[in-house]
């Protein structure tokens, strides 16, 4: 293999790349990254056997050839290098010649024949989104996933696809965070799958930079996303998730308009002594027009807030969890949400004042009055 | 006690105390920051016992009194806050009110009785010292002092003060960097102390954001630094550190010109083999035109870097530890640096191309031809 490349077109699909090679693994390949030029093209590929990435870059090929480097050797030295084109060749015996402006490195490859194939794309079912909606779905969600795997799919986000709508859930028994949005083309019957909760993090990691459209194709076990020139797979969790909508009551008999930014504020200071007491347990007691927040820690204190509200419903007393409450707080954008509750052992339900692009369930602590 | 201050200045004022609080400490008063008012002032003191920090802002005072408060979580609490004025409120039973607009807390004090005063100011020496020089000077230096401690004084720098000049000088018996400036005030005769790395580093962010002049102030024991409203204070090192003069060569065989950043960029990518090959060797030969840099790590690869130089002298090879070389020249600012030497087996020593203002030694590697 011959050829030379933009040193920056490369250190950027080497970053993309490096999102799917292994940090623990026994199997020297899989700390690597494969290198395959055909077509005056560098395609780069990576895989943990869970995710896996493949991208190209335009390169001026001499000879056609591959072979495996390691990810953080090559990542490191590309990065270091002081020109803007590299000059990349190997040899018989599997020596990487690296060459940029004064600099020259010889490196110890990988024979190529044995690292893992990119999985075939079956598209079985496909739509596609826009990459800052996609963005924005994951991050409402993906804080609320199980971390304990005693049930596995909930360590997963549920994508639900229903006429040009896409839903992502998620849940870990104590809260629930749903969001939805449009698609840009729709699937021609609804459908769902569970990615796993830390390939969604990895693909959010893969397009944090990119816009525009991304191309989903799944079937029962696998799952791509498709951008310009880089693809990404997945593995999908099998399993039945629990019908979330069944969860989320419909009645309510409180109903409160607050602001978002003062309740996370007076949530985090409350939570401040919740901490050092080692519980992150606060007590909202809401009348018509205001909510007061309060928390004590033994032997440290206590917390007295007041934030101004809107209650259409009846006054209630009710305890969360404060990370749950700040997280689903901070998921949200709109200056001001609605909370509805029924009773102090009944869930809190954060939604928008107007739409349904959001909801928020939290389940309550009881606490001994 | 009774007052009230700005939120802000309070919050940078703990954020400066919280530097001399100790992290692990099994008496609890240590834990905390001294809260004293008088004079419409409020004086907050903090430390460890190695180093001590006073300062004082503004209060609007109803009732004079002192009270500790548990630094980590007085620090995050204020900084929580929303409003711009704090009113606090002491009671006989030690607990602290914090009121700043709705929000309302109640904490844990502990009795200032038994905090340990601020050293006595014993001015047996005083110099001043502008600010950004002294930020320049340690960060000149303090990356070369020794971490093991088994020659106790090679922990600190030495601060020697002669006639106008103020020198810095680290060492750990493998490298030296010396630093020289004019001082603000002369002492009246020379003389000098060596103050313990941890100090040096606390006292570095102390005046990360002041500028203007430094009063230092020392006897045998203790030295004080004192800027408008702040007081840092260090126990000194006892001892006798090595005579530095004595181990920088003054004849060399060698007399390099070179860019200091090429230098760097070629040391670091040679360093990324050495470290991979978990040695951090890298070897110089200098010709008369050229700097070959090489480095290798066994199973892994070798790199082969030219730097263009101007070598007055003759040609030279000799190793050295990459991590040494990189931060000697990362403390340097100029564009080109002087390298003198003489054998492969005496120092590299650093210099500017012009001055005096440093000096950074480093003893070489020996390498089997």
């Amino acid at each position: 293999m011959k050829f030379s490349c933009s040193k920056d077109e490369l250190m950027n699909a080497l970053n993309i790349c490096q999102k799917a090679v292994s940090n623990k693994t026994s199997n020297p390949l899989l700390e690597g990254i494969l290198f395959k030029t055909y077509d005056q093209t560098l395609l780069l590929r990576s895989t943990n056997l869970e995710i896996g990435i493949e991208t190209i870059i335009d390169a001026d090929v001499a000879i056609d050839g591959e072979i495996v480097i390691k990810s953080s050797l090559i990542g490191e030295l590309i990065r270091k290098l002081s020109g803007s084109e590299v000059f990349i060749e190997t040899n018989s015996k599997n020596q990487v010649k690296i060459d940029c402006l004064m600099s020259n490195f010889t490196i110890k490859g990988l024979e190529a024949d044995e690292y893992p194939q990119f999985p075939e794309v079956i598209d079985d079912y496909s739509f596609s989104v826009d990459a800052d909606v996609l963005k924005d779905l994951i991050r409402g969600t993906i804080f609320a996933v199980a971390v304990i795997e005693n049930i596995p799919v909930l360590t997963g986000v549920k994508v639900e696809i229903s006429e040009d709508n896409i839903n992502l859930i998620a849940m870990d028994g104590y809260r629930l965070a749903f969001r939805t949005a449009k698609l840009m083309n729709a699937l021609e019957e609804p459908n769902s799958v569970i990615i796993p909760s830390k390939s969604l993090s990895e693909i959010a990691k893969v397009i944090a930079a990119y816009s525009g459209e991304i191309v989903v194709k799944f079937s029962k076990n696998q799952i791509f996303f498709e951008m310009d020139r880089i693809q990404f797979t997945s593995r999908l969790l099998e399993g039945d998730f629990i019908d979330y909508k069944q969860i989320i009551p419909s009645e309510k008999t409180s109903h409160v308009k607050i602001n978002r930014k003062l309740l996370i504020e007076s949530s985090e200071r409350a939570a401040l002594l919740a901490r050092e007491g080692k519980n992150n347990l606060i007590k909202l007691d809401f009348n018509q027009e205001q909510l007061i927040l309060t928390s004590n820690a033994a032997e440290i204190g206590d917390v007295f807030e007041v934030i101004p509200i809107i209650n259409e419903g009846e006054a209630i007393k009710i305890a969360f969890n404060s990370k749950y409450l700040i997280e689903a707080l901070k998921a949200i954008e709109e200056e001001d949400l609605i909370i509805n509750m029924t009773t102090s052992v009944g869930p809190g339900v954060l939604l928008p004042q107007e739409g349904s692009e959001f909801v928020y369930l939290i389940l309550p602590v009881r606490v001994a009055e």
